[in-house]
């Protein structure tokens, strides 16, 4: 009988410890099918330097805990592998760990790069006489994934967004008559407007709010920006920002990147908030606001979107159960079946078609005008966020588990990184 | 019988409008003591210009709504009045405003300046012949006002701040190995740390979070500031920094106001949270991110405390309970008479008292190293926290009330400001 490895990549979310509930509570039903499920501390790393954590030593009240808690259990890391043929060294070692603790599943959860490595590993280890079931989870906050509808970790920071979008523009509204007139929100997505389109949907029908959105997919034209400002203003006495860090200029710079001084010189990093806050009040002269949401947004599990947390759990139940049916080399995907009721089923989607493709916007989601969502995007965004599910609170605050992630005995010697 | 006056000031918060609901819905229930209940558009503006809103027209369900609805619903306004002797002209006004419209009662929502106002409303309408009861209603999340225990606003900004404390801090350890080592949170409290504090909040004994806290109350000192950081990245991988915007330098400048300039030489406003990231940056050379709150944190009603949403509603219907038992010139404050199980009442304070006294953080609350909070701070703050009230959803969103506002015919002519 085989092990198992769970591993964690990239960025962490608010549900991606919901996926690694579904990968254990389910590996923990098939304890005649599979052995122990190790997990890597701090994700491939932990692989590479033979640094496993044995989830067996946590009650199963733990494990269920993380299903509410956001962040990365096992801990997770920015490595990506290099190619094959740049450092095979690597691949092999993670090969050889594996063969080390009879390691013959690996569900990796990650975004673009790590499904790339899953598809690697898989390929390699049959070719080394060792193979090894790799299973993709996917994850990712940008939803930038091609083949899943969506991506768990986006519906939650887009229900983020749209809240406090809607939040930060009822205060501003109530205040505008004398105070702030414009309020800027940055908000992740170096590459794809995913997170800045949630924004559109603070507003709807029943809730009128002048919201104009800077994606990264347009290129910033600061005169039809301060036009379009100006007339919100003119029309609901203030107007609301919601700009992706990523937004560039015609120069082709990111639009956060003004060579920022102190006053004694030294190069300063800011956000690009701000700087779209200065441009306002140089244009117009009105009063603003700037808000930098960063880790809060996709580290908000007290607001997280019930949807994306029951699919993130169901991908992570999804990949073991496809491992016991002996499928290699794939990513459970979300595939949306209906908008409205909105439905969805899970597929499986082969590594080949997943790795090193980004999926961007449809040009259709945003509006003529490119400071807006279309209703096509409305309808992709919205089933999204819909649901709230809580976590347990305790004096007030979130009662998140911190897992022991206590140790599996080495049995290799060491590896340099 | 008399008519009454409601009106919100200065900066708004997650519940001055569920002090709103306690003053309608209390005032709703003595229909043969108080005729009808206007609002001032825009607060004091409101009053001045003679643009009152007819409460009268909102059913009952919207008014119950205002419990659970952010900003202030019949628009807030920063406008401060002169003293008397500059400006007799704006009070006499305001008489002359509530005169026309037969106001008997004035309640005003608000911080220390409306305090201050409300005072100079009931002392100056006696001698003018058209006494006023005016009742002040509590509101500020700065919690800075004497006498009351503490500030209605201010509880659910600092749930706020503590839950997305823990949860940035959760994030970061998960990713500290390969990625961020320190994360800055900049919060309000221009003037005093009371907010900032709440950072503080995040961890305890079952989160153990390595926080650093800089209050305004406490000069930047940078070596000493270096070396907590270090020695907290050197036990945990990782630092939080909640910083409040206020913090000062040696030099007794705002540390925000490093005369930032852009590649052009334009004068950029920048946050303090930057450049707390770039000392960091500099001294330690640690990867880092950083976050402004700005208005989310006041607007969050879907994370607001429940102490803070009773209370809020407990002294808005106080304040309309006083006024029928005659009472005038007081402001209905929050007494503690346990900490632990928490319990509060109402008493009622004198404006005279409350009107231009800032409450800043007791020394105790400070720990030595001037980083932290101590137990006693702990155990003041906690109980604000308590309890969730979350609001309704709509579509993944909270449903958030929008009030008709209609307006009151106006008997006076025009006035300018």
């Amino acid at each position: 009988m085989k092990n198992a490895f769970y591993a964690q990549s990239g960025g962490v979310t608010a549900v991606i410890n919901a996926s690694a509930c579904g990968v254990i509570e389910t590996a923990r039903r098939y304890p005649d099918r599979i052995g122990n499920l190790y997990a890597g501390r701090n994700g491939i790393i932990g692989a590479l330097t033979e640094d496993l954590i044995d989830t067996a030593q946590e009650p199963d009240e733990a494990i269920a805990a993380l299903c509410s808690t956001p962040s990365g259990a096992f801990g997770s890391c920015r490595y990506k592998l290099k190619s094959l043929e740049e450092n095979r060294r690597e691949y092999e070692r993670l090969i050889e760990v594996f063969k080390a603790h009879n390691i013959g599943y690996f569900f990796y959860n990650g975004g673009g790069d790590s499904a790339d490595t899953c598809h690697k590993i898989s390929q390699l280890s049959e070719k080394m006489g060792f193979p090894i079931q790799a299973i993709h989870v996917p994850k990712t906050v940008d939803n930038d994934l091609p083949i899943t509808d969506n991506c768990p970790g986006f519906g939650s920071v887009a229900k983020y967004i749209a809240v406090s979008t809607r939040e930060a523009s009822f205060d501003v509204a109530s205040m505008c008559k004398t105070s702030t007139k414009a309020f800027v929100l940055e908000v992740m997505g170096r590459h794809a407007g995913w997170i800045a389109a949630a924004g559109g949907l603070a507003a709807d029908a029943d809730h009128d709010l002048p919201i104009l959105i800077l994606f990264p997919e347009i290129v910033f034209d600061q005169a039809a920006f301060i036009v379009q400002v100006k007339a919100k203003i003119a029309q609901y006495g203030y107007c609301s920002v919601v700009v992706s860090e990523g937004v560039k200029g015609p120069d082709g710079k990111f639009l956060s990147d003004q060579g920022l001084r102190d006053a004694f010189g030294h190069a300063q990093l800011g956000g690009v908030a701000p700087v779209v806050a200065n441009i306002i009040r140089e244009e117009l002269g009105v009063k603003y606001h700037w808000a930098v949401a960063d880790y809060l947004q996709r580290a908000a599990r007290h607001i997280a979107s019930k949807t994306d947390v029951e699919q993130a759990y169901a991908l992570g139940k999804a990949a073991v159960e496809l491992a016991l049916e002996g499928r290699n080399a794939i990513m459970p995907a979300i595939v949306r079946t209906s908008d409205e009721p909105y439905a969805w089923e899970i597929t499986a989607a082969d590594l080949a078609d997943v790795a090193n493709v980004e999926k961007m916007m449809p040009e259709n989601f945003i509006t003529a005008d490119g400071f807006g969502i279309t209703d096509e995007c409305r309808r992709y965004l919205s089933p999204l966020i819909q649901g709230e599910d809580y976590p347990e609170y305790a004096n007030g605050l979130p009662n998140y588990v911190t897992l022991k992630n206590a140790a599996v005995p080495k049995k290799l010697g060491e590896f340099e990184l």
